[in-house]
């Protein structure tokens, strides 16, 4: 029998995935399940997106441009001058998501045995694609204890070797929901300057900043021009996960004209979904105005309603819509598991990501548990209420 | 200034994307362009899949599963046994198009330094994703004079190192139109099953198939089980190009689990081509009938008119809508930049590709052009006499 390659054995299951046929047989059992596991908002897409294309009049639907229609490209750059990012059509390419975004990035970046430091805990797929282009993360460790914060500049710096070709970040951070400030930043610059590395800044929850902060753009700091990369995407800001459509973002030519080649290759992001972008990005600042709201209550609602459990200490989310909490037992791999396999409060249970998954660090978060509050505030309680029970009686 | 990734350095650009600034030029000059150079029909997409897209009631466009619904992988798997392609929707993963079918089966199969070998002339892109995944294509040429045929099993047998881990070949063939018989199938089998190598099999032009030849999938072929991988999409089957939809089909069900494990990474395929790749499956048999007929028309009439120039050489094709023709000029690269930087005919004229990026051996194809007979009889004819006066000045 043919081989499987050995990154294909090492390519990372999904850490939520992987409780997926666990959700289904609870289902399955009559079990009402509350999804805090996923990033996957109950949030309305705004209404002038899914006109656009239930109104498109294609008749042959062709392949887009591969960086994606010049049109598109110049609305886009409008958006970015709206949130203090000055870039052309010329330094934006088109992707199939943020996570085609973070594929050519890596791949424009990197050769197999390169290494990418990332802060963890993290986006559990940076491993994925960084996996898929045999490329190995460092982690550099942010604690639950300062809320985390960036780690010392110290600390990356031990971990900079002749391999290292980039610095990742995710601001506003998920699973952290932790907002880089512009002193943090600033550091970053220092290092990725002083040691030429590219500094790639994930931004999709751009929007989602709470508590009258700012989100600061890696591409608005000075003297970066040539460094930095922002990964970007629909998905989140107008909560059209299903579109698939995303951005890199860069002033680096010689990086740009390497991604495109990548984008040309796979040929085209997908038609409709560009065709509902393009119309979100004429979408009211209303509809941010509520999102974010609704979403400052949503957090406020978990965190406290978190902080009333025993045992229970969360770090308190500046930004996105996760929330990374640490439960008083000894493998969330398990008790997450548990609560679909073998427990439910009044025939109801809750999905959580288990932190582990978001940590490279062997060990790391075994204790936490990643949940998005993408759930409305009613549910959001009752799911609060039903991990509690399930705490008292797992430790039972 | 922080560098770019070897491969990225490597990636090859587009061999028909490289002349688009010319066609733009040329536009600008007023002058009209008849594109033979892409792949991209003018036919019609069925308009139950237009509708139902149309017709969508999604209030949030939300991630779809990873590998493709349960639904739609039944309803795929139910087309396939159709196709005498028996298999289970477990043995399907929905792509975001043929592309990443191609690099999810080369990242799952393959590792930096492995090696595939191909039947050039081959698809361009085979290029771009074994480049972007670290792997060296190893061609084993097919010849203009053979109208394409596989080469001798002996050639395949003398590139085999330890290194190699697939054969790929594309059938109906683009850029060839070439379609493998059973007994040239039969002999590939011989061979992966000797050495323990995949087989796969580009098949997304299986319903272009002409002269009344049947097309003959790998998957149909017995013992070839747990070698057999095969790519599709629905880009071509329905004239739905920019809907990125495509499929990885295998019953080996390491690689399956490799495969999917790509698929989680990047989340999801876009929602609104599912819906519309789903109901395509509906459309009537009258449309594939209509549309062949109209592709036999064009390539009879695109083979007789170029057969009508003196020095021309060209492939019969039995499938696809590509043509490979030889010209009697040195430099097909350079004619073709010509035709559209400095020549008209009438104000108009044609874009081509020059064939030399559908060979990865160095100075092969120099002097041949692959066209898509993509546009319509009147077209073609106009296309060929411009192509033919275009060839007369060039060479005085
Ligand atoms: C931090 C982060 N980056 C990137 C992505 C990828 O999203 P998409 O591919 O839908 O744009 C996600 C999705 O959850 C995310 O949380
Ligand atoms: C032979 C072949 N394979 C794969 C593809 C990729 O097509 P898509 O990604 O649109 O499915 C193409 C597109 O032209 C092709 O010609």
């Amino acid at each position: 029998m043919p081989s499987i390659s050995i990154k294909g054995l090492h390519m990372p299951e999904s850490p939520i995935r992987k409780l997926v046929p666990f959700a289904e047989n609870a289902k399955k059992r009559g079990t009402k399940v509350y999804h805090l596991n996923i990033g996957q908002p109950d949030i309305k897409t705004p209404q002038i997106a899914l006109d656009a294309v239930k109104n498109n009049t294609i008749e042959t639907l062709s392949y887009a441009r591969s960086e994606g229609s010049e049109e598109y490209r110049t609305k886009l750059a409008n958006y970015y001058a709206n949130h203090n990012i000055n870039v052309t059509p010329d330094n934006l390419i088109v992707t199939t998501g943020g996570s085609e975004a973070l594929l050519f990035t890596i791949g424009s970046i990197t050769d197999a045995g390169d290494e990418i430091i990332i802060p963890e805990p993290f986006y559990a797929n940076y491993n994925g694609f960084s996996t898929a282009s045999g490329v190995t993360v460092v982690p550099v460790i942010s604690k639950i204890e300062d809320n985390f914060a960036l780690p010392k500049i110290e600390d990356f710096e031990k971990l900079i070797t002749k391999n290292t070709k980039a610095i990742l970040i995710c601001n506003p951070g998920n699973p952290t929901g932790y907002m880089y400030s512009k002193e943090e930043l600033q550091k970053l610059k220092e290092i990725v300057l002083k040691h030429d590395l590219f500094l790639i800044a994930d931004e999709v929850y751009r929007e989602f900043a709470y508590d009258g902060l700012e989100h600061t753009s890696i591409m608005a700091i000075e003297g970066l021009e040539e460094n930095a990369i922002v990964i970007d995407s629909v998905s989140k800001r107008y909560s059209m996960c299903g579109a698939r459509i995303g951005c890199i973002v860069s002033k680096n030519e010689a990086f740009i004209a390497t991604a495109i080649k990548f984008a040309q290759a796979r040929l085209s992001p997908p038609t409709y979904a560009l065709i509902a972008s393009e119309a979100a990005l004429d979408t009211p600042q209303s509809y941010f105005d509520d999102v974010k709201a609704e979403y400052v209550e949503r957090r406020n609602t978990l965190v406290s309603e978190l902080q009333k459990i025993e045992g229970v200490k969360v770090a308190n989310p500046k930004g996105a819509f996760y929330c990374v909490a640490e439960l008083p037992v000894n493998d969330t791999d398990d008790f997450a598991k548990w609560m679909l396999e073998s427990y439910n409060y009044n025939n109801e249970t809750v999905m959580v990501a288990p932190a582990s998954g978001f940590y490279s660090t062997e060990g790391e978060g075994k204790n936490q548990i990643r949940m998005a509050y993408v759930l409305k505030k009613e549910d959001l309680i009752k799911s609060v209420e039903i991990l509690k029970n399930a705490l008292a009686t797992y430790r039972a």
